[in-house]
Formats: C-alpha cells, sequence, structure tokens
C-alpha cells in the first residue's frame, strides 16, 4: 500500500535547486546522503549536475521507469508537471510547495484542479504544502528536514509540517527512532486514513503516532482507526478543538474542525489513544516502542526516595491503574534481606544508601509476584546511588521480563548517561514519576480496549417506508421541522413506544377515546396550524371524567376557532397521560466530520443546566449503548438511590439503537431531540412523550456521512 | 529570622567524619567548598584535621560563639549533643541524622525527647532526618547535597530529602538559581510555617516553592501563606493526598496526610498557587522568577508554524486566559509589512521562512498593543530559521517591556544555544507551547488573588452561653449527638431560623397553637426517650385544620403510650410546616490539620448522588461563602432557570457565617449538618427544617485548632 512512496526504485525531484538552502536542493541532497539505494533524477533545465547527479531537462529526457515524483516548482506550475507526470505513468507524487488551499481562495481552487487531475489520472498525491517524508527502512528522506531520524518502530504523521521539524530535531535528543515520518500538508489526496492503513501493514512499525487539525472523512477515520487500534496503539494529538483552537485551525490549513465532543466520542469508539499534548504523545509513544503491555492495572513501585514514591502513589490512585499489593511471600522476603528502616510494602522504599544490587534484589522478586503486572523504578541520585549501574540492571532484568518497567531516574548531569543506556536497552524513562505513571495507564487502557468484544449490533425492525413518505412530503414544503404528528409517526416508525392517543372529532368520541385509554387524559387541538397550542387555551392536562372530557371539548374547540378562524382544525386529541417513571432526553446533532452524533442524558436540570449528557457517534452498538448510559453522572439515580428500583435500562438501549438506526437510514435528519423519553422500572420500558425532528431540505443536496 | 541557619558567622559540624562518601564529610567539605565566610570548627575526638581544618574533640574545646550547630552523630547521641549545645548557649541547630520518627515507635519517643530538650532551651532546630540547608547569599551549603546550586531568587523547601537531590541535580541543567534550599525533615520544630516567614522576609528569594506532604499546623499555615502570598507567589505541591498516597505518606515521615479537600480549601483561601507536578512547580516557578506579572488575561501568540499556533489556542481557551484581540492598529501595520500569506491576527503566523528581524517587528509591535498583556513566541527550527538571533531579539524586547513574555522553542540540539541564551535573559522558555500557557495561566491566576480584597468579615450575634450550657449538659452524659431539641435550640441561638413550634399538652393548645402558626402544621411526639418517632406513628405531616389537629393528639398520644409505655412524654410538638423554597445543605466535618471545613450544597441527590458540594475551611468570610455559593455546579438552580426567582443568596451566605462562627466559638463540634435548609426567593430568607450536631465528649480532652 502506498509502497512507491515508501520504498520507490526509482525517485524524480521535479525542481531540483544548485543553490543549498532552497527546498528544492535540501530534498535532492537528503535523498543522496542518507543511503537510499534507489535512482535519483533531477530535473532542472537550467543545471547540468546537482549534489553529483546528471541534471534533466523535462521528465521525457529521463528514460527510466519512474516510482515517485518529488514537486518542488511554484504552484502555477505544479498542474502542467502532474500532467507530465501522468505521460511518464508516475503514479505517486508528492508536491512539496505551497500556495494552494491554506493561501486564499485562488489557492484552493488551483487545489481542486489538482485533485481533478489526480484522481483522472488514478495517481496517488501527498501534500500539497508539506515537507515531504521519510521511511527509515529504505534510508528513504524525501523531505527537506534538517535531519534524518534514527531507525526505530514507531510510525509519525503530522498535519502540521512545521511541528515535524521541531519533532525530529527533538527526537535526536531523546533517542526516539522512527519507521516512517510524514508531513501530510493540505491532505488533498493521501490523508490520516490512507497512511494509518499503510503503517497498519508496516511490518517496521509497532506505534503509530499522528498529529491532527481534523480528520477528511469522519465515517473512514473511525472505520479504519477501529481496525487498526485492534493490532497497533493509534496515539493520536488533535488540536483545534476550542473556539479559538477551531478559529486559528481554519486560517491553517482550511479544515473544518469539528466540535470536541464529536472527536472525543469518534477516539472512544475507535480505541485511538487521545494525547493530550505532543509531549505526552511521545512520552506513551516511548512505553508503547519498548514495553510489553502489562496483564492487568496493578503497579508497583520501588524507589529510594520516600518523596517521589508518595507522588507516584497519588498519581495510581487518580488514574485507572491500582497500587499492587504484594503477596505476603515478597513482602517477607524483602523483609529478610532487606535493612529494617525500608519500607517493604508498595511503595517499597529501598532508602536513600541502595547500590544497583538491592534495586535488583527487590525488583527481581517483585516482578515475580502474581499481584503485580508492571513496575516503575524510581531512582534519585544520592550519594551512593550507582546511577549507571541500577540502570544496567533494571534493563537488563525488562528485558528478560513480560511485565512492563518503566524507570523515572529523577535529576538531570548526573542522570544522563543512565538514560543512554535505557534508551538503547528499551527501557522508556520519565524525569518524573507523574509522567511514567500515565505512560502506564495508557498501556492498560489500551489493554481494555483490545479486550473489547466485537461491535454487537441489532437491527431494528421498523416500517422505513412509512417515514420516507413523510419525509418526503415535508421537503416538498419545504420545511425543516416536522409537526409534532409526523414527528409521532416517523418515531413510532421506528419502535419508539408513544403515549396513546386518538383524534376525536365529536364530544362522544373523545368520551369514548378516553375511557378506552383510561383515566386521566391530555386534550389538544388537532390542527397542522397551529403551533403554539398552549397559547390559544388548546391544550388542558390530566382531564379526569367524561364530564369533564365533554366539557374541555367544546371549550378547546371554540377558543380555537375564536383565535384561528382560518386554522384547518382536525379534531382534539385524546393522548395517555404518562405517569410515574423518570425523564430522561435522547437527542441527535449532525457533525460535518463524523454524522450523527447520538446523545444521551437525563431530563430537564439534568440536561439544560447541568450539561450531564454524553455522545457517541451513530451508528452505535449494544455495548456503546450501554456505556452511555453508565457514563452520566446523574446515572446512580438512574440505577436507583434511597431504595428505588433501577429503571428499565434495557429499554433505554433499545431506544438508542433505534434512534442510531432512524439517523443511519435517513441521513437527512440534522437535528432530533425525544425529550422526555420516559422510562419506568425495570421490565415495564419506556415512553417518548414527545419529538422534535429537523431534516435537510435543501434541494438536490442530501447530507450523508460521505457527502463533504 | 532564622537568620543563625542563613548567615551564621560560624558553624560547628559535630560528627564530622575523615571518609569521603560519609554524611559527615560531605557536609564540611560543603561548607568549606563554595566560599563560605564563616569560621567552620568540625569536631571529631578521633581525628586531628578534616578537609585542611583543625578538629575539636568536644564543644567545650572550641572558645568562639558558635551561631550553628550541625549534628550527624548517630540518633542515639544526638541528646546529649544537644545539652552540649545548650552549655555553649548555641541557638540554632540542623540534625541531619536520621533515626527518628520515620523509624518506627522507638525513633518517634527519641524525636519527643528531642523536641523537649529544643523546647526547654530555646533553641531552634531544623530536622532531624534531613539533607540540611542551602544558602548561595552567604555561600552556605550546610548540606550534604552533591551540588551548590546557582545563585537566584527562587527559595525551595522540601518534606522529601532525596527529592532535594533529584532537584538539585535538574536544576544545574536547566539553570535555575536558587536563594535558598532547604530540606526540612521531620519537621519536629522548623517547619513549612517558620520557612515560609523567613523566605518572605527575606530580599533576595522572589518565589517561594515547596514539596509538601503535609502541614504540621492548618490554621498557622493559612494565615501565614495568607499574609506571605499577597506579597511573594508561594507556589507548593502537596502530595499524599489520595488514599494510595497518603498510606506511603504516614510509612514516611508519619505525617498526617489530611484530606485532599481541605487542603483544596486550605490552598484556595490563602493563594496558594497549587502545582501538580514538580515538572509544573518549576515551570511555574521560572515564569515567575523571570518575568513581571501580566496585567490581564489577553495572551497574543506568535508563531513560525501554523499547528503548534492552534495547539497554543487550544491552551488558552481552556484556560481562563483569553486570546488577545489585536487592536484595527496593529493589524493594519502587520498586514502592511508582513508578506501576504502570514495570518496577522492572533495567533499571529510569520511564516516558516521567518528570520529574526520579522520576529522583532512583530513582537515589537504586538506588545504596544493596548489589547495584549502577554505574548508568547513560538519557534520551530525551520531551515531559514535565525534560532540564536530571534532569541537574542525577543530577550532584548522582554528586558525592556512592562508586559508578561514567554517562548516555546521547540527542538532539541539545535534549540539549546538559544535556551542557554533566553535562561541567562530571564526569558522563560518551554519546550511546548502547553506548559507556557499553564504558566502564564498560573501567573494570571495569581494577580487576581493579589486583588482580591480583605477578608470581610462579620460578627453574627449570638447567644453563645445557652449553647454553652446545652453542651456541658450533653457531655456530662456522654452522648456524642445533641437530641433534635437541643441542636434546634443550638443553632437557634445562632441566629438561624427554624420552623415555629411550640409543645402542646392539650388538644385545645394544640389547636391553638397550629391557629397561630397557621395551616397546614406538623405534629411530632415530645418525648426525650422516643428516638424515631415515625416508628411509632408518632409524627403527622400537613394536618389542615383544628378538627385534624384534635383528632390527631389523642391519636398520637395513645400510641405513643401504648409502645412505649414508659417514655417521658411532654407533649405533642405543634411545628410549621414549610412549603416552597429550595432545599440546600450547610454541613461541617473536622479535619485534623485545618480544623473545621464548612461545606455547602444543593440539598437531596445533588449532595448524596452528583456529591456537587464546596468546602472551606473556618472561618470563611463573607466573600469566601460568596463563591462557595457560585463554585457548585447546579448554582444555576439557585440563580432559577426557565424564568424562575433567584433564591435568596444573601440568607445563605448568612448562615454560612452563623455556621462558621459556631464551630469557632465551638470547636468542640466535630460533625453537623443543617439538612435541608430551605433557601426562599430574594428577600425571603431561609429556614433550618433539620440539624444534626455531634460533639467531642471525651474527658479532659478538648478538640481544638492547635489540640494536635
Amino acid at each position: 500500500m502506498l509502497e512507491h512512496f515508501f520504498s520507490p526504485k526509482t525517485v524524480v525531484v521535479v525542481g531540483a535547486s544548485r543553490e543549498k538552502g532552497k527546498v528544492g536542493h535540501d530534498i535532492l541532497k537528503n535523498l543522496v546522503q542518507y543511503g537510499y539505494k534507489g535512482r535519483i533524477y533531477p530535473v532542472n533545465p537550467k543545471a547540468e549536475e546537482i549534489v553529483g547527479l546528471k541534471t534533466y531537462s523535462g521528465l521525457n529526457e529521463i528514460h527510466d521507469k519512474l516510482d515517485l515524483a518529488i514537486i518542488v516548482v511554484p504552484a502555477h506550475c505544479v498542474g502542467e508537471i502532474i500532467d507530465e507526470c501522468a505521460e511518464k505513468k508516475i503514479d505517486s507524487i508528492i508536491v512539496i510547495s505551497a500556495g494552494f488551499k491554506e493561501s486564499g481562495v485562488e489557492g484552493a481552487i488551483r487545489e481542486q484542479y489538482l485533485y481533478q487531475k489526480i484522481t483522472r489520472h488514478s495517481m496517488r498525491l501527498l501534500g500539497p504544502n508539506c515537507l515531504g517524508l521519510i521511511d527509515t527502512q529504505s534510508c528513504l528522506n524525501a523531505s527537506f528536514a534538517a535531519d534524518m531520524p534514527e531507525k526505530g518502530n514507531i510510525a509519525f504523521f503530522s498535519q502540521s509540517g512545521a511541528l515535524c521539524t521541531a519533532i525530529l530535531d527533538w527526537a535526536a535528543d531523546e533517542c526516539v527512532g522512527f519507521s516512517k515520518f510524514i508531513s501530510m500538508g493540505n491532505k488533498t489526496d493521501i490523508n490520516e486514513v490512507d497512511l494509518i492503513n499503510a503503517m497498519h501493514e508496516d511490518e517496521n512499525t509497532k506505534v503509530i503516532l499522528g498529529y491532527l487539525e481534523g480528520v477528511k472523512n469522519g465515517k473512514d477515520f473511525i472505520a479504519v482507526a477501529r481496525k487498526v487500534s485492534k493490532k497497533k496503539p493509534l496515539i493520536l494529538v488533535k488540536s483545534g478543538g476550542t473556539a479559538a483552537g477551531s478559529k486559528a485551525a481554519s486560517s491553517h490549513t482550511g479544515t473544518l474542525a469539528g466540535s470536541e465532543r464529536a472527536f472525543d466520542a469518534a477516539f472512544k469508539q475507535s480505541g485511538v489513544i487521545r494525547a493530550h499534548t505532543i509531549e505526552q504523545l511521545f512520552d506513551f509513544a516511548r512505553i508503547f516502542s519498548y514495553q510489553q503491555l502489562p496483564k492487568g492495572a496493578r503497579v508497583a513501585l520501588v524507589t529510594n526516595a520516600g518523596g517521589p514514591g508518595i507522588i507516584a502513589a497519588d498519581a495510581i490512585e487518580r488514574s485507572v491503574l491500582k497500587m499492587a499489593e504484594l503477596s505476603k511471600d515478597t513482602i517477607e522476603t524483602l523483609r529478610r534481606s532487606l535493612p529494617s528502616m525500608a519500607n517493604v510494602y508498595n511503595p517499597i522504599d529501598v532508602l536513600g544508601d541502595a547500590k544497583s544490587d538491592r534495586y535488583r534484589f527487590v525488583i527481581e522478586n517483585v516482578i515475580k509476584d502474581p499481584n503485580v503486572d508492571a513496575i516503575l523504578a524510581i531512582l534519585t541520585p544520592q550519594a551512593m546511588t550507582e546511577i549507571e549501574k541500577t540502570a544496567e540492571v533494571i534493563c537488563e532484568i525488562a528485558n528478560r521480563t513480560d511485565k512492563t518497567i518503566a524507570t523515572s531516574f529523577m535529576g538531570g548531569k548526573r542522570t544522563e548517561s543512565a538514560l543512554k543506556i535505557m534508551c538503547q536497552k528499551k527501557v522508556p524513562n520519565y524525569p518524573f514519576p507523574e509522567r511514567a505513571i500515565s505512560a502506564i495507564e495508557a498501556m492498560y487502557k489500551y489493554t481494555l480496549w483490545q479486550k473489547k468484544p466485537a461491535p454487537e449490533t441489532k437491527k431494528i425492525v421498523a416500517d422505513e417506508e412509512s417515514v420516507r413518505t413523510v419525509f418526503n412530503q415535508i421537503k416538498k414544503t419545504g420545511a425543516a421541522y416536522l409537526s409534532e404528528e409526523s414527528a409521532r409517526h416517523v418515531i413510532s416508525a421506528y419502535g419508539f413506544a408513544i403515549p396513546k392517543s386518538i383524534i376525536a372529532t365529536s364530544e362522544a368520541d373523545a368520551a369514548k377515546a378516553a375511557e378506552d385509554m383510561g383515566y386521566p387524559v391530555v386534550m389538544k387541538i388537532s390542527s397542522p396550524d397551529i403551533l403554539h397550542k398552549s397559547d390559544i387555551g388548546g391544550v388542558v392536562v390530566g382531564v379526569k371524567n367524561e364530564q369533564e372530557v365533554k366539557g374541555h371539548f367544546s371549550d378547546i374547540m371554540r377558543k380555537a376557532r375564536h383565535h384561528m378562524p382560518e386554522a384547518e382544525i382536525k379534531g382534539i386529541m385524546i393522548q395517555q397521560l404518562v405517569a410515574g417513571g423518570k425523564e430522561t432526553v435522547l437527542g441527535v446533532s449532525y457533525d460535518p466530520q463524523f454524522g450523527h452524533l447520538i446523545m444521551f442524558g437525563l431530563g430537564g436540570i439534568y440536561v439544560e443546566v447541568l450539561r450531564d449528557v454524553t455522545f457517541r457517534i451513530a451508528p452505535v452498538d449494544i455495548n456503546e449503548a450501554r456505556e452511555m448510559i453508565r457514563e452520566i453522572r446523574s446515572f446512580p439515580l438512574l440505577k436507583g438511590v434511597r431504595g428505588e428500583k433501577s429503571v428499565d435500562m434495557d429499554a433505554i438501549v433499545e431506544n438508542i439503537l433505534r434512534l442510531s438506526q432512524l439517523v443511519t437510514d435517513f441521513p437527512e435528519i440534522i437535528e432530533m431531540d425525544i425529550n422526555p423519553l420516559v422510562v419506568f422500572p425495570e421490565g415495564k420500558g419506556a415512553i417518548a412523550i414527545d419529538a422534535r425532528i429537523a431534516i435537510h431540505v435543501q434541494q438536490n443536496k442530501r447530507i450523508g456521512g460521505n457527502a463533504f
């Protein structure tokens, strides 16, 4: 996949330059100097030779099959070169040049033309407006970066080229090695989805990292991330989420930033490990790259200093990890051999005078303890401390155990050479214990994701046709919102229970209907023309008997005719009055990158004031629906407090799935509320009292997951 | 204050050693080698000379006035040496030796004796079980640390000695300089309060840092922190807060860890800037040490890379800071001179090819903008970037402006020498922009604290005597909980409004009482012997008229006599039925380090399920009480939603103050709930429906703020 980008046999650089410091020069130099074994062809009509290579005045002069073209000419010449590439049957193109979408309207149009050319010729394109890419396996440095990173098993892609240069420089110091390193630029063609797929298949890549400001296609992203993350950790930093951030994002690469919530849901649903800062991205990357996944959550701390031990224990307590409780055997063994002042419980304090042998003894015993899944070894440089030797000892043990080991050697100059040793021997060190704990936590959470069962879906039996009919009618009228009756019809067609209701046209009919469904009832004027029914006295709640029904019937009719003499009146709706149960809310919103978001929360003030809601991207499976319910803060209220019975959780799950399927079947729904969905005690189901549905009605344009 | 510790004219080291690597040797060597100007006397009966100094066999051999004694002898000999020090009139002692509280019961007893000796002789003691201290001004290194830090304006104290060694090593790399550096050890005598006071007065200290696992005396800590933080930033890391952390803490230095909540409240109330990690402690320290405080929250970002600009903008959005909106003038000026592709709005993108002159031009203009309070300059190493020169430019501007400037030069080797320049010129650099933003945020929050008005207190008029009588009676009985009647009496004496109630002994009296207070009423059997009144049918709620009163009266009496014939019955209480209003909860708990914590929250599920409560340490002032109300998540419910009126906030404030004063006047209260406190709309007050009070009754021991 994309193999001509990562291991081409031949590369042509169009726009190669003699001038040092120019991008067209640096790329050629990078290709030559890092040991790339393929053939390199510089194209420059004005030069004879650049960095020792014969130059060509045009592509047609080169008599070789060309795998990869790197284009560095001014933006307005790129199109022409692409055509020449097509003639030469080059299928893989990197456009380094800027001057496209990121530079305004003209550039955006130019980029669109570029995209059309590429697709017409079935080429793949990386960029434009990018730094290029690096593949350490094939020694290909097809970028104008100033460095070649070390070989390693971390693949990195970035939506910011400048960030790449900073990271390469930083990585050299931290001995972080890469398998692939890719600057995506404007993502006209190749985007995160292609790259994640390529890295998934790459056997030299163990960990996939990325910096994103948005995704090109949310549905595809979720699908590929979900697949890949089951096999390899996929760690991403997403920026541009907040209001100010996304303002910066659109002026940067013109990406639609997408709401934070949609990204949060998408990452959760697809097993993406979200790093919150670039620092954290690499904190996580190193442990995944170096170490094995922990089998469980239990961490043992081994330290020669009390304070940092407490700091680490605090960090564990705040995480999903647990402090390991050492087995009796381990405690006994430690107690027998350690000085009496040492703490043999977790955190194990080996004391300030511990040399490497004491660290060895303790770690060897702790690593054997069945109650321990991971170890963090903390070291502060004391007078007696054998810093390098202790590093050696830890590395040696780490390399023969299947448990996770990280270290936090704290200090500066004194710990420097120990850090080098640990880097080489693949034990991740963190300058402060909190960062080590959060890296171990990321690993543990990832194991939970890996163990998660496959999505359990359920086909909802629904009357899709009748909903389609309703929507088509609405679209003809050009209205965005469905009437109350239509909305009720739609949700009912998808299996939502709704209050019983009948439209009565006479007092006698009304009384009979009320009798049939049982008192008390609600009475409402039924008219497509009367929107604010309460305002004209068109609604009465809690009507208790036949006499009241009849009285209100004539009363409501009279008021309606009086206030709105022109309105078409269909009769009066007699509706079951739903009593008891707990109010919840289901909702739908539409995110331009990911499509429909399903919302769930407790009704009333919990949604409106406390914003205690949760989101998932549709379609939602059974487990995700269950997670949504458990995730809200007010979950205990559903579960039942003060001896109350639990509400019918299965009914909520069922209704979330119905909603998910409805919006999947009808992407034109852009906004929807079922508020309240009254949920009764276990086994008693739920009733949707009110629904509000808005659909997209712009002509000839259907909003769908992939429509943008 | 403590001047003999920081600038003694003479120092004696008792337990000086010839053996390299021994603590008694290293301390002496440190004293000698870093330029300390005073006279140094080593005491060691077995040596003649150590590191070039004549040794003495005992203190009495030294014929000089001794200011500071450093004791390094084994724990069991320390007591004897202290006596000798007393004879020599030495008033300042550092005990380096371990083997005290941290090592078990025997050590704890030894430490208690030590404390008694010290106080008897009016000496001050640092330690035991500590690393010693360093004062860079007097070139005094009275520690066995392996390094002498650079001079600087940061003072640091630590409850963990090992952390000190790691920090010194780390600081050398990061060019962080210190004024004072102190390891507190077991804090037998000198503790954080003494040190904060000393640093407050020290003119070489601009920023005070500390690592704490607990405080010795919460009230004193709050008092001194509140005072000092108005003048100098006081930045603390507190660990040992969580369950696992505090378990580690007590096995470490035997400190009572104190609940996280009490510390949170104490830090909030005393202006302490809380750093959450050691890394953050120094991230904050550097900006406070180097830069001036921002006048406001508006930050401008100047960057040569889009991605990091977005990352920083995101971080600002998540903080209390704001993205500066540049003035029209600034935007015009930038637009005129920058390349057309540059973004002249915040974040200002100077583009990847920006050299130092473009940075200069932009920063000089932005710094003049009245809409900007602080600047973060971001740099990634691109081909054209003049890294050192840009650093010089930024430093030069930073040194002539009164606005806050920080940088985020991202990279490794390439940025190294620029970082050195910025260190020297006092511009704080952060490897990633998020850390820079959170440092600027800490500064801005500190300015808010500095501007906060002085505590506004209010003396509550209360019948203290009658409460004392109640408590004394209870104490005699040995009961911990007050009866319902007594609790009502107590809160009423402190001005809480309670429902009207009268004990009636006849049907006629009952009917009259109910008539007077207005229907409906509550009727309750009144008997000190009947605790579970409802269980025997002794409570009726919502009695509506005279007839009902009379009927229930005889009925309740009959039931009570039937179920509990032995009970003393005082009559039937007729109580006003409180309707309307919103239920809130006030509470008190007792923290061993800080004393009484006042709690406030919304009643019912908000407290029980959502734990939506807030705490402050008593005494609470008017502003703090107001903050408490605004702080809970459900505050909008008090403020009124859906067109409701606001509740009577002043009444809540008033009641918080009453509660605060009650527990201040009566420290024996260890637990208290006013649940619910029903609050009515604005101007209508609040009524405490129910109160539960527990007092400490152990004989001859009164729980007070300072009693532990």
